[in-house]
C-alpha cells in the first residue's frame, strides 16, 4: 500500500505486518489485509498453524529471542492473534519495532486482577472481587465476595479453563484442590457470580491518532464457557448501548490502546457489569466481516498501521454461530440467503474452534427465519433457538 | 469444506481447486475461497504472479503437458483466471478432472466470430459484423458493414489490443497494415462501430445444476479501451436490465455454462447490442466484493464446486475505480466512509491493472459525495466525474 498522507512518509514499498500467533484470528487478519496490499509474517510454534495457509509462517516459540529479533527486522509493525504472548517477548519486540497493542496494555489484560482494578478505577461497574494468594486468603475472600462465586487464575485463563465455580462455602476445599497449586505462579482471584440476563460485548477500535470507533453492541451466548452465538445489534435499549460504548472508550483512552479490542459485560436489566477485556480482535466480532462496512480485522490493521479507520456501521442484522470440534454441513448454510461460511482449515478436535458461520439479513424477522431454517437443517436448533427467541422478542 | 448434501458424497476432506492463471482474478478467488475451506493450486508461467502471495503457485507454461497432468492429479476441479488458455490445454485437463467453464464454452468466447454468430443465433442483437481472411475480404466486409467500423483479431484480443478503428474507407490500407499479418493465424473480424450512450455489463453465474443468478446490471466507463469505472446498479429502466439479464441467461443455457461470466453490451437509449462475453469473473464485477451479499469470486467457486449459489442481492450503491499503471494514495480512499481498497501486490507498469477501489453507500447521492471527495483528494476528478454526473442525473 502506498501512503502519501500528510502524517506518513512518502514511500512506495508495501507495509509489512508481523503477527504473533497463527490461529484463525491471524488467518482472518491476513485475508483482510491482503487486499490492502499488506505483507504478513506470522510466528507460531505449530507447524500446522492455520494462518500459514495464506501467509508466510515462521515456526518458533513465542519466547524464542532470536526468532523475535529476526521478525522485528522484517516487519514495520507487530501485533497479536492472542493475548497470552509472554510480556517479555512483547517488550523485547517493542524495543525494536512498533508493537500494537502496546505491551503495557497487553499486560493489564493478561491479569484479571489488574484488569478489574482498572475497571473499578475508571468507574466501570464490576462484580465484587478479591485477590487470593493462600488457602486462608480464600476464606477471607469468601467473606468479602460471598457465594455463589468463581475462583479463577489471574493469568492465562482462556475460554473457561482455569476456573472453578463455588456454589456454597462447602465447595471451597474442592476449589482450592483444583486451582490452589497455581496460586504462586499465576495468582488467583475470586469473583462474585452475578446472575445475569445476558452477556454483551463491545468490539471497538482505537487508532494511533486516538480516534475511537465501536461496532454496535453484540449479544453473546456461551456454552460450557465457550462462545456459541453472537447477535448484532444486541436487542437492548439505546442507553444501554451508549453506556457500554462509553465504558469501552474510557478503557481504550486510559490504556492509550491502539487496535481492536473487546469488552465483555454482563447485563442485568439495564445494568452492566464488566467481565473482562480481550486486547485483540474477538470472536464476538466475527460477524463484522459480512455485517459491517469494515470488519474488525481490517480496522485492526488500519489502526496498527496508522491508516484512517473504516466505518463501523452495520449492514442490517447479523448472527454468528461458532463451530466447535468439527465443521457441520456447509450446504445448509450456503443454501440460505445471507449465509456465509468460514472454515479455518483446522483439524477437528474436541473443544477446538474450527470455524463459524454468519447469517446476515436486512431485518430481524428475516434473520430469525434464516437461523431457524439452517438450525433445523444442521440438527443444531439448540444453538440457534436462544437467538431466534430474542429476535422474535 | 465438508459437504453432506444429497447430491454430494459424504466426505471430510477439503475441496481442492486448480486455477490456470495467477493474476488478480485468481488472487481474489483465493481470498474468497479460503474462508470456504478450499485449497488452491495456481498455475502461471510468471514467478511473481500475484496470486502466489496467498496460495501455492506452480510455475509452468499453460501448454506444459506434464505440469497440467500433475495439476489434474492434485485438485478436484480446474478453472481459469483468464480466457486465453490454449483450448488444447483445457481439453487435456478436462479428460482427467472436471473443468469449468467447459472447454467448448471457453472456445466460443475465445473467438469473436463464433461468439457473435452465437449471439445472432440466440436472437441477441449485435452490431453488423463480417469475417475476413484477406485484403480483398476486407473490401467486401466494408461494403457489408459500412463505416465507421473496427477491424479486430478474432482471437487473443484483450483490453483494446489487436484492434484498429476505421473511420473512412481511406483507412483500410492502414488497418490491413496493422493487423493483416495476423489474419492467417488468429483470423480477423470487421465490426460496425455503434455510436452508443453507454456500456453496460451483466455479471452472472450458473451452477452445475443449471441454477442461474445475475447481479444487478453494471454501467461501465472505459478509457483507451481499458475499464476505468463501474457503477451498480446501472441507472437504466427496469426493462433494460431485464432484457440484458435475459440475454445473459439465454447465452449461459445455450452454452451449458458453469461459473461466473460477463456479457458486455452497448446501450443506445433503451436498445442493447451485445459486444462480447468474458468466460470468467470480470473486472466489472469487482464491486460485488463489498456491494453484494455474495461476491462474484465466491459464487464462481460455489458454482464450479456444485455448491449452492449465494444471493446476488446488492447492498446499496457501489462504484469501482480501476487503478492502472500504479497505485494512488490509499488514505484518500480509506478516509471515505464506504471506501474499500484493493492492491493486487503487483509491480507498477504502464497500462497494467494494479488495483482498484470500491465505494459503497446506501444512496446514490451519498455515493456521489464520496466519489467527488475521493476524486478531488486523489487528483483524479476526471475518472470519477462521468460517474458522478450519472448519479446526480
Amino acid at each position: 500500500m502506498t501512503i502519501r498522507g500528510s502524517e506518513s512518509p512518502r514511500m512506495s514499498r508495501r507495509h509489512r505486518v508481523g503477527i504473533l500467533g497463527g490461529g484463525q484470528l491471524a488467518r482472518m487478519m491476513a485475508l483482510a489485509g491482503l487486499p490492502l496490499g499488506l505483507q504478513f509474517k506470522v510466528l507460531d510454534p505449530a507447524t500446522d498453524a492455520c494462518a500459514g495457509e495464506c501467509t508466510p509462517l515462521v515456526n518458533a516459540a513465542f519466547d524464542d529471542a532470536a526468532a523475535l529479533q529476526a521478525l522485528a527486522g522484517e516487519v514495520d509493525v507487530v501485533t497479536f492473534d492472542f493475548e497470552n504472548v509472554p510480556a517479555d517477548s512483547a517488550r523485547a519486540l517493542a524495543s525494536k519495532v512498533p508493537v500494537y497493542p502496546a505491551p503495557d496494555a497487553l499486560a493489564v489484560a493478561q491479569d484479571r486482577l489488574s484488569e478489574k482494578t482498572l475497571f473499578r478505577e475508571l468507574g466501570i461497574p464490576v462484580p465484587a472481587f478479591a485477590a487470593i494468594d493462600s488457602r486462608e486468603g480464600l476464606e477471607r475472600a469468601l467473606d468479602e465476595v460471598g457465594v455463589p462465586c468463581i475462583l479463577k487464575t489471574r493469568r492465562l485463563g482462556y475460554d473457561g479453563k482455569g476456573q472453578f465455580r463455588i456454589r456454597s462455602r462447602a465447595d471451597a476445599d474442592a476449589a482450592w484442590e483444583a486451582l490452589g497449586a497455581q496460586a504462586p505462579r499465576v495468582g488467583l482471584i475470586l469473583e462474585a457470580f452475578v446472575p445475569f440476563d445476558g452477556e454483551v460485548s463491545v468490539v471497538a477500535v482505537r487508532g494511533r491518532d486516538g480516534e475511537f470507533r465501536a461496532w454496535p453492541l453484540t449479544a453473546n451466548w456461551h456454552v460450557d464457557g465457550v462462545l456459541s452465538a453472537s447477535l448484532a445489534p444486541a436487542p437492548v435499549p439505546a442507553r444501554v448501548q451508549e453506556t457500554a460504548l462509553g465504558y469501552a472508550r474510557l478503557l481504550a483512552e486510559k490504556l492509550g490502546y491502539v487496535g481492536v479490542f473487546a469488552l465483555e459485560l454482563f447485563r442485568r436489566g439495564d445494568q452492566l457489569l464488566a467481565n473482562e477485556m480481550a486486547p485483540r480482535v474477538h470472536n464476538s466480532g466475527h460477524w463484522t466481516i459480512e455485517g459491517a462496512e469494515t470488519s474488525q480485522f481490517e480496522n485492526h490493521l488500519r489502526a496498527v498501521l496508522g491508516l484512517p479507520l473504516g466505518s463501523t456501521a452495520m449492514r442490517g442484522h447479523a448472527c454468528m454461530l461458532n463451530w466447535i470440534g468439527e465443521m457441520p454441513d456447509a450446504a445448509a448454510v450456503l443454501g440460505e440467503a445471507g449465509g456465509h461460511w468460514h472454515d479455518y482449515g483446522k483439524e477437528p478436535r474436541d473443544g477446538r474452534k474450527v470455524g463459524h458461520a454468519t447469517f446476515r439479513a436486512d431485518s430481524a424477522p428475516a434473520l430469525a427465519d434464516a437461523l431457524e431454517s439452517a438450525g433445523a437443517s444442521l440438527g443444531r436448533s439448540g444453538q440457534v433457538d436462544p437467538v431466534v427467541a430474542v429476535l422474535r422478542g
